[in-house]
């Protein structure tokens, strides 16, 4: 098995780095061959712009993008990425909240690295959500945030932790066609929580990465009609929101 | 009136740069002070690290952070942010919808210029949501997307718009106490929209700045408990999600 982690922290001391590491020590005792995408230390290019693209006549950004990906010529730290995730067969995604979704470095490896031709497609006929280009893979978020449980539950005035993480787990990661495991979510960082139980936590999770059944997030090819709506009387009676998109 | 926009594009001859140049003109004509940081003409730092806080002695980030609050370090361009929001009486977020949410360059505005002692606190009695640093002052988003209006409607696959803009909105916005006004949504950019339907639309919602009716965001000290959970009772029966946190 082949696992990747995207990491992002700007403090190599800090709890992040510290899971991070076990994280690795625990899957390649599971012989799993781990790579680490540490966008900090890899100072990654957080911001897309043309020079993603090399020299172009498109005249809009997307199509500048579209060309850059026919022509092979997307800069070389995007390819790198590229080849790190068709290589693997997990992704994790390991960050603290900021501002209740990830850090701008990370937000900007998305941009870059799932840009069009790879992440997604201007034609109507793109696979996405459940199919693309990343399916059969895992992925799985791990997040720190120091706020504390109650305040990212169901009725915490932060919004439920599941939704706030629903347009990357949903809207990038399942977009593409990866299986989304549920979260590893460490509330309370800093102050609440144990370091000896996050760790022990996190190692059950990554022990039983192939057989958790991931979050069963609808595919498009199933259960949404030809304007990509949701197909009348699929949910339980009463489901609004981003819970629509979830199976029961 | 002084209304600041920050504005994200990488492409000034973007639909997104002609809209701004429409906006500012019609805030103008109504005899608005418009400031706008565009973040991709000022080359905005993306990323926050310790360069942000100056010399340190703090041991994590986020103490980093509050240490530099405190001596007035943080780094120039972040507080020339700071300043202009807090001279603002609105202020307007435009960008396009990258992966369902701010490009990463506005991210790391937000991640910075919102930094620990100005946007957010870690003392218990931190005024949030409804209340804090940006109390009266009026906060709207402008988003492009080229995606069809049904596919981020209520059913739609890729989420419902205004939930999506949710962690932005009210994580973000009125989180630092701003009150927000419904976003001005454009889909279907590029090919669905027709551009004098889009300036008309924004210019009306400018025009009405003052007197639009924010989204009823429910105040942190109205509406929850001791552990900042909605208090029984408060919402509408069946009510799910990020709905619970509007009020009906």
């Amino acid at each position: 098995m082949r696992t990747h982690i995207v990491y992002a922290h700007p403090h190599n001391g800090s709890l992040n780095a510290a899971l991070r590491d076990e994280a690795v020590q625990t899957l390649e005792a599971l012989d799993h061959t781990v790579t680490v995408s540490d966008l900090y230390a890899m100072n990654f290019k957080a911001v897309a712009d043309f020079d993603d693209f090399g020299p172009t006549e498109s005249e809009t950004f997307i199509d500048a993008a579209a060309e850059a990906w026919e022509k092979d010529a997307l800069a070389p730290d995007i390819k790198a990425e590229q080849e790190k995730l068709l290589a693997a067969d997990n992704v994790i995604l390991q960050f603290p909240l900021w501002w209740f979704t990830v850090p701008a470095i990370m937000k900007g490896w998305m941009d870059r690295v799932f840009a069009n031709g790879f992440g997604y497609g201007t034609s109507r006929a793109w696979k996405r959500y459940g199919d693309g280009v990343l399916a059969g893979k895992r992925a799985m978020i791990v997040v720190t945030t120091g706020a504390a449980d109650a305040h990212l539950s169901d009725r915490g005035v932060n919004g439920d932790i599941n939704d706030l993480l629903f347009p990357i787990q949903h809207g990038v990661l399942f977009y593409t066609g990866m299986a989304i495991l549920p979260p590893v979510v460490i509330t309370g960082a800093g102050w609440q929580s144990e370091y000896a139980d996050m760790v022990k936590h996190l190692r059950e999770r990554l022990e039983t990465l192939a057989e958790t059944e991931p979050i069963a997030y609808r595919r498009q090819t199933d259960d949404y009609d030809e304007h990509k709506r949701l197909l009348p009387g699929r949910e339980a009676p009463g489901t609004t929101g981003f819970a629509l998109h979830i199976a029961q």
